[in-house]
């Protein structure tokens, strides 16, 4: 099996600390001791060494990845000219992967998630594999905890024969991101997962399906590859790239391909999308504070998250915040209202702060 | 008219911003442009020159209060051995001036307050110089805009006669600090002011008082007198001090004294005992935020104290909040509750944390 990381994101929603500089998947954001992507590595170990490492992201990320994954080859680091959206990162790793190995599997991860419980997804994959090598496109299906109106859902059809421990399902079909309600329905009818963006596929089977369902993607991607292995092939690359289809592998694929399975993912999964998600995944104190980092002092103060670098952080009755302190920037915000950091990072950008992004 | 300030308070109120080693008064604490210090100095211009200032403070302060205020004379900074509250200081201030000229009045003025309307400040103190020049002990008092039971009360008498158009009063009493209720009736009843520590006086009309009311403070101040020009000055001032009583001014000498009188002080006085105290000094902007200092991008944020150094601060959501971000250690609290910094600082000092402190 190989391991496909997408590395490409700006991770604008955990600013100020991650940076368009310096994202989160490049971050220790939660005080394990690695950062995200350091982190989604380690989660393969025993399934795919170093050399069956893919890295997929910008020219600004190329250096970060060789610092924090420096076993993987300097070859695995794919460095996408631009970002295209999911579906051509996938793509190009798919090529590099089926040169090496015709037959091979590819399991396709975000670099910035967090799963706490890396046995349980280890089991979950290990499943999807098995299913993939009888040449179906596996999802992890993320089982929800709760009426999230902010993911895409999978329905699931009939299970499919197996003696296997961890069930797969065949896919009914692929939802986009629910109302309220509509999330609320799912959840109480049951037989719905949350689309964490995990695939799991033959690499040639996902290049198939680009080559029916996309092909002027595919077409694109047949150029890159004549190159691979010519002096030409960063230019064509770059000169392929400035026509290559912006597209995600949702899109591009999934919701269109024959024969998807999903395999249930219980393990934690987190994809960090705010900082109030931090609170599912710090332990917290007897009153419910969850201290990310740093030294905190904390009088009759409750439910807060606090992430500081060097300062020691006082609170005095404070409660439902979160705190973050950064070398340039300090950012305090009501524990419910998280989703509006975007908003804050697109005024610094309109009032040209760049150096503040 | 001399004027003397007391420069040796430690100031644990303020902190984070102000420290053991440099306390409230060598800061700007308002964004004025000027320290505390420098402030109270720049309030006597035209009434007392800089050849007419002194200022006691401890060892440690020292050195701030030269590169405070260059322009006093070397000579006329008194260096208290150890703290003894005030009596001893303003004692040691009335020696010098008694020197330098024996019929000066002196003005006895705190570092550590602000006052937002200086030229009501001149006119107040300059009423009060007329009225101790005729050999009375003036306070001035601070007309009581609520009915605050952290400060001492003074009751006024009959008014004097006079032609100025400053009132004067006599002192009936002065009133240690009363609980809520007894404030509100002061307050209800009239003629009470609060008692922020400004006094003037004639400096042997003072010594006269310790002498009569504090023989052994005034025993005390008598052996530093008689030494004051030999080489053995300092000496025995380091030995003195350490009989010397720790007694306030007001303890000492205030509330036993004959011919004390209160001229009203309406001038926009603020002791900034704590950090809530800023909103009454700090422009407020139309959601009632107030910035002391700092870059601060609000999002939905209303009836906040901000203090920065350096850092940029974004709040989001945010209501009734006091924020101080300093080098080495940030504070948040509620508002409200602000008088348990000082519970803050004691944590830190359990915690042998100083270089905090």
């Amino acid at each position: 099996m190989y391991g496909v990381i997408l590395a490409g994101g700006v991770g604008t929603r955990l600013w100020p600390r991650s940076r368009a500089s310096h994202p989160k998947q490049f971050t220790d954001i939660t005080g394990s001791g690695w950062t995200m992507i350091q982190a989604t590595a380690r989660r393969l170990e025993g399934l795919a060494g170093s050399d069956q490492l893919f890295v997929v992201t910008g020219p600004s990320y190329a250096d970060l990845v060789t610092q924090q994954l420096p076993q993987m080859p300097a070859s695995h680091l794919l460095v996408e000219p631009s970002g295209r959206n999911t579906a051509p990162a996938v793509g190009l790793a798919c090529l590099h992967v089926r040169r090496l190995q015709p037959d091979a599997t590819v399991a396709i991860l975000p670099a910035d998630h967090v799963i706490l419980q890396p046995d349980q997804f280890q089991a979950a994959l290990r499943r999807a594999v098995e299913v993939a090598q009888e040449n179906w496109i596996v999802t992890l299906g993320i089982e929800p905890t709760f009426a999230h109106s902010g993911y895409g859902y999978i329905k699931r059809r009939e299970v499919l024969a197996s003696a296997a421990e961890i069930p797969a399902y065949r896919v009914e079909r692929f939802l986009e991101k629910p109302n309220r309600a509509v999330a609320e329905q799912f959840l109480s009818e049951g037989g719905y997962y949350w689309n964490g963006g995990i695939f799991v596929s033959r690499a040639d089977r996902l290049l198939e399906e680009l080559a029916r369902q996309a092909p002027a993607l595919y077409g694109c991607l047949e150029r890159i590859d004549a190159a691979l292995d010519s002096a030409q092939a960063s230019q064509v690359l770059a000169e392929v790239w400035q026509e290559m289809p912006s597209i995600s592998i949702d899109y591009a694929v999934m919701e269109g391909a024959r024969q998807v399975a999903v395999v249930p993912l219980q393990a934690g999964w987190n994809d960090v999308g705010s900082w109030d998600a931090l609170e599912t995944v710090l332990e917290q104190d007897g009153a419910g504070n969850r201290i990310a980092r740093g030294e905190v002092l904390l009088l009759d103060s409750t439910n807060n998250i606090v992430y500081s670098d060097k300062r020691l952080v006082a609170l005095i009755h404070i409660d439902n915040l979160v705190v973050v302190d950064t070398g340039d920037t300090l950012l305090i915000g009501d524990k419910n209202n998280m989703q509006r950091v975007k908003e804050v990072v697109e005024m610094l950008r309109d009032q040209g702060r760049t150096e503040l992004l």
